[in-house]
């Protein structure tokens, strides 16, 4: 553990929204009682005004920097939080919190329902980037911090940070989004929808009454082998990979792997079904592809109450989440004058250089809050 | 039907290879008997000279124009194929024969092993795009043609037209290829890998052991979903379906399809189902992986003996076979000092412009061709 480590973190739990406090959701549901695991780096200054909240992707948690007792590798953010990085936890007080509906400590389908004493399962109501916002916010609110300083988050986390934007525009001073849009389109629709059937085609997915059974492991590694292909880019992909054969000389002639690209999805296909609940991976998808902040017509009216400054980042070889989709809401954001930073990243790592590229990221990020900083005390 | 159709048309069959007279093929193994479905449109002219052999893609069979009898549809390439079209029935004898591996008609696993009477499954040979081609000009020499005036193909198909080019050059005038290249890359190989994954993580699959049984539906129509998402481009799917509701005033909060694109993958998976066989699918896409024409290391001497004219067409949206992947053989054809002809043609319908932008090809073509005859004939 380097110096520039925030060294080691427990995860910390947050319980609200105990009946009859349930929380009601944007589908009309109420959830409740409602835990939130979470972890902070750095110290709280005395006026709560160095606060940054991350927000983690899809499949990630809690757990962006440091080490946890006995783990060998760090965070998920770990190059980007710390003493001297992008997140310098000399200056700021960083929170990221595992989001509603997920299995990594907060309240998801894996939780146990009070109600029943067993996994809700597909009881579980559907949650939406709102309802993970207004979550956030309760525990925001519980750490007595009035203003963040920055919400920042990539490809999930980013559509999270633009939610705040817009629920709590008095609530934050700055807006960093990486590789994000502001509604998830057809193609991220349809990407979804195939992991959502290959899991639900799984036999031992059950209708999602699997907890203490057989998991739906193969209908959960397909969803992840295709996550892993849309994460790369086409020339990431064979720049890694290319034809490399697995220990052969030649191809094999029958259905066992022959390339090394067929390997490594395997293996992010089986190491995902260790540490990833299946009924989560279907919340999570549809909350993304409800998301549109355009969804009542106008983006532009949708940005009308913002008041935060953005860094907004985008990268060349992303197809997932490609840089045009950023650029709409970015002029959205510049007609209501509202001052924001766009730069385009070039590297060939895809969708994955907001977890690779933290080099030109960190040089941004900590130019902006340092910006964002003076601006805030003058 | 209008004056511009080839009319009704039946498949026909060619029996080859027969024991002891059985196919060595790449792989070593041996295969025999093999039919071969076909169809043909025009008329061969006394010197056998105006043969064009067209290949079709991935799923695709030896219907590619005309009408069979009750259909109320034509075959795949009818836009491409008939009087005054670009492949002129007027002027050229145009073959279209379904490939080795395939479910057409043609022999493939689902066929009937003689051995035992019962369908091959995993039983069948590992076939290779090599394999096609050799069967394919076993066919041709039965129809006493002995050069070709063209071979074309679009996706897979392009790949057997490059691959008669270097196996056959003294029996091709020229090679069309649309929206292909000359070696599956990563990323190709891996959706394909997926597709496959999806099958045989079916439990209704049984190692290929499933005829007269339940059919690998599930597998096989998640499979067709993925293929689709990789068929259309971004810009395409999102001006078709964007974030349109199925007959819905808003999203259901539930796990039921919310929006168009997710019942149209559904649709187009479960109607591929009912039309292809699963392990076809394995065997085929298992031939395209192996596919790599530089696989004794230089493409520029794979090209050496190649004779034939090039016409190389790809497209701007089309992400499955980026243009800059045919540019890679584009400079090796031109290295050997072959005539090539590379046109990009601008759209946003991705690798499906090959069957939809038939306007701009069928200009190419044709004029392509009449060039050819002329060269031919001088």
């Amino acid at each position: 553990m380097d110096e520039k480590s925030v060294g080691i973190i427990e995860t910390k739990y947050f319980t609200c929204c105990e009946p009859p406090q349930t929380l009601v959701l944007k589908s009309g549901e109420k959830l409740g009682p409602i835990t939130q695991a979470y972890e902070t780096y750095g110290q709280l200054n005395d006026d709560k005004s160095n606060a940054i909240l991350v927000f983690h992707a899809l499949t990630g948690d809690a757990h962006a920097a440091g080490f946890h007792a006995d783990a060998k590798r760090p965070g998920w953010w770990d190059e980007m939080i710390g003493p001297g990085k992008a997140f310098d936890t000399n200056k700021y007080f960083v929170i990221s919190i595992n989001v509603l509906g997920s299995c990594k400590g907060t309240t998801g389908p894996a939780s146990i329902d009070p109600k029943t004493g067993k996994p809700y399962g597909l009881s579980f109501p559907m949650i939406t980037i709102e309802d993970m916002v207004v979550t956030q916010k309760i525990l925001i609110d519980h750490l007595g911090i009035k203003k963040l300083l920055a919400v920042a988050g990539g490809s999930m986390g980013g559509l999270s940070a633009l939610k705040w934007a817009v629920l709590y525009p008095d609530s934050i001073c700055s807006v960093i989004t990486i590789a994000t849009n502001h509604r998830h389109t057809a193609q991220q629709i349809a990407l979804h929808e195939v992991c959502r059937q290959a899991i639900m085609s799984d036999p031992d997915w059950q209708s999602g009454d699997y907890y203490g059974k057989t998991i739906p492991a193969r209908g959960l590694a397909l969803s992840r082998m295709i996550g892993h292909i849309t994460y790369m880019s086409e020339k990431s992909m064979d720049e890694k990979f290319g034809r490399k054969l697995i220990g052969k000389e030649k191809v094999g002639y029958d259905f066992s792997h022959d390339f090394e690209v067929e390997n490594y999805l395997k293996y992010r296909g089986d190491s995902f079904v260790q540490r990833f609940d299946a009924n989560s991976y279907l919340y999570l998808t549809k909350a993304l592809d409800y998301f549109d902040l355009a969804e009542e017509g106008d983006l532009t009216k949708a940005f009308q109450k913002v008041k935060a400054n953005f860094l907004v980042i985008t990268f060349t070889s992303d197809w997932l989440y490609p840089a045009y989709q950023a650029k709409e809401f970015v002029r959205a954001l510049k007609a209501n004058d509202i001052d924001v930073s766009y730069i385009e990243i070039n590297t060939s790592y895809g969708h994955d250089a907001f977890l690779v590229e933290t080099e030109g990221q960190s040089r941004l990020i900590s130019h902006f809050l340092t910006r964002i900083c003076h601006e805030q005390k003058n």
